[in-house]
């Protein structure tokens, strides 16, 4: 997988701009938890453990990004709050939280095994993230290259 | 993709484990480099632009993690330095760097498109990340569903 990338620019690179949003371990933790169906301040508080105010400000973060949305609730006898539900934007960060906690499963797990497996909800089979092209289906690593997109800043 | 996650204790979660040793916005950028193909310090600081210290630290990480292993080399005239390649391990993060890329192609990108396009070298075809099973390959988000794997800590 290579790419002789030292003729191109890299300030528009989609990796870089992908992790200026959700590139820090917090923030991923507050999405791996909204894709586990939490939605509320103090459930997410919980299970992350992280304090209220860097919570606070990874949620925001997530909302003005448009991967969260805010949806107000009313518990009976409490004042109104807000949850915050993941948006198609969000739900579309599956695939590269899948493949980072696959990567995990295999070379960090405890010898039990992946605490969590994800499986098509039809058959039950696991599922994988893969590297896949329309003609061949998945591919290998070494089946890969790198090309100059659309959008490549070609360095003078 | 709804899991109770609730009666599940998270402190085995693989995507936690992962981000700790790669969640971080510059070791991610430093991957991005060595699938570019840069092996040398200074080939990564001059595309990264991170401070020096900062890129020998996540160097460091990564090597003592066995996703990139050191191997010598000489210029002439010049004292004997280490490159820095990567393992089996290392690569195997392609398919979460190229998920995390995807998405923000999808929703990052200049309006020119990608910097960069992976394809498949027999054919030349874009490469997509996908979540698939094997019976019955590409599944949509809504298809998932999450269960407890074998490694799963039950909660009191």
């Amino acid at each position: 997988m290579l790419l002789n990338g030292s003729e191109y620019g890299t300030d528009n690179c989609s990796l870089m701009r992908t992790l200026e949003i959700v590139g820090e371990r917090w923030t991923l933790l507050v999405l791996r938890e909204a894709l586990l169906g939490r939605r509320r301040f103090d459930d997410f508080q919980r299970s992350i453990g992280c304090a209220r105010n860097v919570l606070a400000t990874r949620l925001a973060t997530l909302v003005e990004h448009g991967i969260l949305r805010r949806e107000p609730y009313r518990e009976p006898g409490s004042r109104r709050r807000d949850e915050y539900r993941l948006t198609e934007k969000g739900r579309a960060l599956s695939t590269a939280l899948a493949a980072l906690t696959q990567w995990g499963d295999r070379y960090l797990a405890d010898p039990a095994g992946a605490p969590i497996e994800v499986v098509h909800r039809e058959c039950g089979d696991p599922v994988r993230a893969i590297l896949a092209c329309d003609r061949h289906g998945e591919l290998r690593i070494r089946d890969l290259a790198l090309k100059a997109g659309p959008g490549a800043k070609r360095i003078a």
